[in-house]
């Protein structure tokens, strides 16, 4: 043992960590720099300097003195405090799992995913699914076989959920699913048939220089220290963290569409928030950062959605955004314009899908990934799958693939297993707002004042701060006790009677 | 010895630059989004993925085993090609030089360095000079003591003066700024007793948006591929590239100034022109990029004096110019503009000096550097020293140390030996020209249509696309002879003469 004491390995794993975090750093940073300022033509010279960092930080955490490292401490994890415990755990699973894979699997899928990524993007063009299907099969292929070196013991599709939400497994989301199927299904065809929603105010023309000025409003509204949170423009808006003091939020202007932004602002808002709010105990180690896609998930759609689309945040903002588009919206009122940002109409494409229909999106994506990873479905017959689950979840008909199965690059980056997060997270938050009320009374009297401060405060004491230590399942049950679907139904149900008076 | 053959060895050097060109990519982008992008308060955690990088940058280089395989190239450097040759040569000498500063020390000055920038900035804000001092003083020492460590067979200021143009040294640079002075000195003086040119059109109201979209026209005027190049804005200026095919300018936009921004856009662009210009064998290599600060220089200020401020610039830009501020600009003739962009008056601050009095600034800190390295002239003399170089070169009273030697980031940098390239930079410029249009006849009638092509052809295929394969005298010397200050001051003279109608 090269060890000689647990204070000597709990120094070279803080060492090992803040190495990490820094390469994560210049990786993110470069990164924001790609998708924010850096001229069309430049992604050669960044894929060369991205292939070596790569290379870099594979053999970082593969290096064999890290299993050593990581055997010491299991072997003294009685000696160790709570957090470098769990830092060791963390550790210990990314380390052990890049052992499994073999390194010649490792390079061969990076380079098969990066040419998938040029083939999706070119078959999305031209609606071309035929010539994307052999990348997406070996890709299939891959997480099939990935999957086994996760875990061996349980179904594969479970071990490729659980690299997205510790802990998740096919039986909870069958269960979940169904009920948000149940219910929603016909909730939807009820909205259908209901009087439809006027929301042609919200594509005026909105100029990009007052809706960057909105923007900044809005992170003040949300209660976002500046000093730590940058806003830029992207193709896709997301957000990125380097540590819990820097972290940046992206949005995309359309100047035919108010709200796209605005809850792209709202939404990655959350996101940044949960950074944020981490505790700085966390900051470069393992646990920093939000602990799961789906927590992060439940973050951002409860701000984009349980608050961003309520009466209360409506009543709150509708004086300042009048202010900032009187033209625009002349004559609109608070209620007008409460209804508009809430119209549900079931569509084609996700990521402009509205709050009500969003996890039926989900769903289909759901249904084909498990029988992808099963091998009960065959890649040539997507397209006809997806156009099956769509009419029966959302009855709408799905004209091409590019508007159907070719419109998500998750596929394409071999992100199997991801999607489900989406749905979670909306769920989450919809059990985390009844347990909110209960602690905090009424929250809306607040919002209406566009005072945030009492929620936010409730989120970072328990989920913000907390960054990476628990394990989401723990974490979400230390909160709100056993994770039920029902409290999202009911959530639903109850707004979507009301808005449509149904 | 570990190589087996040259071939080996060759892909081990270019192995060993590429990654450190991976690295160099990153920090730059770090160092980009630092002063473009980044919230304010976001330094601590940069501040750590900077002295990890740092360090591990260091160990990158210093590692014992590039020593055994420079060793190697050295004594195979017949069979190697000229381009690896050179290559071999630059990393030597860099490997040797860091081999030479002891780990220690080298931490402890990079410590100082940066308890020194901030101390600069804070004294140069309060007028403090005597709070800086100790920190210079240290600084002082350090570069006394790694001048030994470059070259311990030449007086210590010209071992620091090769670091940024390598071959350079007093004798030259005596000669040079006596010329300078010479010919400078009462030419200044004719001017200040000439009648005055009116420039107050300049400092109207001026945008920033619509100056935003100037520079864009500025760049195209100048040939720059915009899927290559950037802009961005940061409180001062400056170029950065990180492959001959990414390269980023800065600028700053005062609303009250039209000309500030509009010679840094042509300044940088300058440097710019000269990173894109690189032939492509020298990405990834340490030959990339521009060969020395002199060098680089010479291409800026070319651009940004030679003709930017050439009265055929004037001409092809000016109709353009009226339309984009046609109020500000009312009543304003081609001629009044090339005077008032041209005017020269003696004044306190380097980097808003004119093309006429800017090397008289360089002047002065030259003299002082040449004292302190030489230990003639102790810290706590050179605000007086300072004033009256000031007096003796410009005629100007320094009223503070905040206007006077506290003015300039280099020394609290650690900067001695780089001032000197400026001055070069101009006059290796005036010599060029002379060169350019003894191979391509008069260039103006293309300038005055705003057709640089031939221009940027002349110097793309003269000095651009060697990048650093040559050294900077070398370079020089294969261009224009024997360089002689003589082409710059006639160039002054001729052109102050005319202006000032003296």
């Amino acid at each position: 043992m090269r060890y000689e004491s647990t204070q000597q390995a709990m120094e070279a794993l803080k060492k090992l960590q803040q190495t990490q975090k820094a390469y994560d750093h210049v990786l993110g940073v470069l990164y924001l720099d790609a998708t924010t300022a850096a001229p069309g033509d430049t992604w050669e010279g960044r894929g060369k300097t991205m292939e070596i960092m790569s290379q870099i930080t594979y053999d970082l955490l593969a290096d064999p003195q890290n299993g050593e490292l990581l055997s010491y401490l299991e072997e003294h994890a009685r000696e160790l405090d709570p957090q470098t415990k769990r830092e060791a755990e963390v550790l210990g699973k990314n380390y052990r799992q890049l052992q499994r894979i073999p390194a010649e699997e490792y390079v061969a899928y990076s380079v098969l995913l990066n040419d998938a990524q040029n083939v999706w993007k070119k078959a999305k063009k031209e609606d071309d699914f035929p010539s994307f299907a052999p990348y997406l099969e070996k890709i299939v292929d891959y997480n099939r076989k990935f999957a086994g070196y996760y875990n061996p013991n349980v179904p594969p599709y479970d071990a490729l959920l659980n690299e997205y939400e510790e802990g998740m497994c096919m039986e909870t989301l069958d269960r979940f699913f169904r009920e948000l199927r149940e219910s929603l299904v016909p909730l939807i065809a009820r909205v259908k048939a209901a009087e439809q929603i006027d929301d042609s105010f919200l594509h005026k023309h909105y100029p990009v220089e007052v809706q960057r000025k909105f923007s900044d409003y809005l992170m003040e509204v949300m209660g976002m220290d500046r000093s730590h949170c940058g806003i830029a423009e992207t193709e896709h808006p997301y957000t990125t963290n380097f540590n819990n003091k820097d972290v940046r939020i992206t949005t995309h202007y359309y100047e035919d569409n108010l709200v796209s932004s605005m809850f792209s602002v709202i939404h990655e808002g959350g996101h940044a928030l949960y950074e944020l709010g981490a505790d700085d105990r966390y900051n470069y180690t393992a646990l920093s950062g939000g602990v799961s896609m789906g927590i992060h998930e439940s973050q951002s759609r409860f701000y984009e959605n349980i608050i961003g689309r309520s009466p209360a945040f409506a009543h709150a903002i509708f004086p300042k955004v009048k202010e900032f588009f009187p033209e625009q919206l002349e004559g609109v009122e608070e209620e007008d314009f409460y209804r508009a940002i809430n119209k549900a109409e079931p569509s084609l494409i996700r990521i402009e899908a509205d709050e009500l229909t969003y996890t039926l999106h989900i769903m289909v994506r759901y249904e084909i990934e498990k029988q992808l990873i099963a091998g009960t479905l065959a890649v040539c017959h997507v397209p006809r799958e997806w156009k099956r689950l769509y009419r029966e979840y959302l009855g709408v008909e799905v004209p091409n693939d590019t508007l159907g199965c070719l419109q998500d690059s998750h596929w394409s980056g071999g992100s199997f297993g991801y999607f489900p997060s989406y749905a979670l997270g909306s769920a989450y938050g919809a059990q985390m707002l009844v347990k909110m009320q209960e602690d905090l009374g009424d929250i809306w009297a607040d919002v209406a004042r566009g005072d945030l401060s009492k929620v936010t405060g409730w989120l970072r004491e328990h989920i913000h701060r907390h960054a990476s230590f628990y394990k989401p399942g723990e974490l979400f049950r230390s909160v709100c006790g056993e994770f039920d679907p029902k409290f999202y139904t009911d959530y639903l149900t109850e707004k979507y009677t009301r808005l449509y008076r149904l």
